[in-house]
């Protein structure tokens, strides 16, 4: 597969497309951002981890019956994925209060939520994602109420499998953060990434975060939180 | 009827416990506040004319099948309304996009939303009422399920009642804030007010605002809003 003109670059990620009709490929980057690009930096290896991590947890995805946009991984960075419309919503879930949750609402860091609780952010840099619901998505025409039904039940269905895989290699999910698109065949699919940039992974034991709250919060040990989580799930440093 | 114990003051009304079961006597002020209380002033006459359009209204709403906490009208500025526990969720139901949605979601003031749009806040000054959704009011234990489709149920069809009656004095109804509550019987009723401190109401000639953002945003003739509101749905000055 030839690597062609450069699409967009994110904070995060890079997307080209590619001489093959409908498959992008997407370049995981090291560097760091946190609170909508207002803090910068980088973390060393967090690209291959990042890269990893995310084709590890879509493949079990796929397997359970999600459709992804994952094709093939072709480096250690790079990855061969579906191109698609991402559908303009941050989808986050959340099990554990913690974060701008804890904030809004009032509820101490590590409440169990009562029910989980499914946020839907429009996804607006300049408009800091301001978080929506059903009746702004129809008004904004972001998506059509049968994409944002199966959105729905994927993201729920997602959060009951990664949070049960998780649980078994001692860490507990959180809370975390989908984006999903169509494809030019009209499917809708899980796409960007699932990683410790996009998710809050705790050690059930010692409660230490594994995730991107030790570089937003500067508590140190970030390379190895995320090595860790890599570790943990794909058995190897 | 007798007032007995002042039960709590809020920014712009008195409740009071009465000798008569399951009633409370409402007193409305001339205080005004806002961008949650930062802003304080007061507008002369207010209480008088937002009680006398709050009952004018609630009864007409009645009229069309809407439960409501009006019992009746005592003074100028008192009301006798059902005693109720509030549901601790602010409502707002708009069709012009204007106030926090324009600056939250990016749209100027005045655009016709394409569907209307309807948010619940959490109630808690302290927390400058954040926006909730479902998920999140299941998780709080805000209302339950039933509760809360009755409430989206009653404020879609209050909106349809009060924009087609508003209409007809001149009026646009870009959008407004309701409060519910729940009777000793267990009856949700629409309690608080509907006034010119509530709702967002334009002259439809001129585009000229006639309610708390003339307030709001220092744009003078505040007083004359709020009379000339009661005057073209009372028939009164
Ligand atoms: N399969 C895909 N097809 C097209 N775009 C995608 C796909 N997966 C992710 N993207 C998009 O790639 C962009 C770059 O990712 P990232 O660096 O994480 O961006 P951001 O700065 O928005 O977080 C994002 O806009 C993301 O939505
Ligand atoms: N029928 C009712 N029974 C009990 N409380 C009510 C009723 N109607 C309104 N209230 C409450 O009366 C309080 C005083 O009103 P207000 O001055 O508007 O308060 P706020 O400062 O919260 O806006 C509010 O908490 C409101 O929810
Ligand atoms: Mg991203
Ligand atoms: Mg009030």
């Amino acid at each position: 597969m030839q690597k062609l003109a450069m699409l967009y670059e994110g904070k995060a990620k890079r997307v080209y497309e590619t001489d093959q009709k409908g498959v992008y490929i997407v370049s995981y980057k090291d560097d760091a951002t946190a609170f909508n690009g207002k803090k910068k930096g980088s973390i060393l290896g967090k690209g291959a981890i990042n890269n990893q991590v995310t084709n590890h947890l879509m493949q079990l995805l796929s397997k359970e019956g999600i459709p992804t946009h994952f094709v093939a991984q072709l480096s250690e960075t790079e990855t061969a994925v579906k191109a698609v419309r991402i559908v303009p919503l941050e989808v986050i879930v959340r099990s554990i209060a913690a974060g701008s949750l804890s904030e809004r609402l009032g509820l101490k860091e590590g409440t169990k939520l009562a029910s989980t609780v499914i946020e839907f952010c429009y996804k607006r840099d300049d408009l800091n994602d301001p978080l929506v619901n059903n009746s702004h998505i129809k008004a904004l025409g972001l998506a059509t109420e049968q994409q944002l039904e199966l959105i729905t039940k994927y993201s729920l269905k997602i959060n009951d499998i990664l949070s049960a895989y998780l649980v078994e290699v001692g860490i507990a999910l959180i809370d975390f953060k989908l984006e999903f698109g169509i494809t030019s065949e009209g499917e809708l699919v899980l796409a960007d990434e699932i990683s410790s940039d996009t998710c809050r992974f705790w050690d059930i034991k010692t409660g230490k975060k594994l995730d991107k709250d030790r570089f937003r919060r500067d508590l140190g040990d970030v390379e190895e939180a995320y090595h860790e989580v890599m570790q943990r799930l794909l058995g190897r440093a």
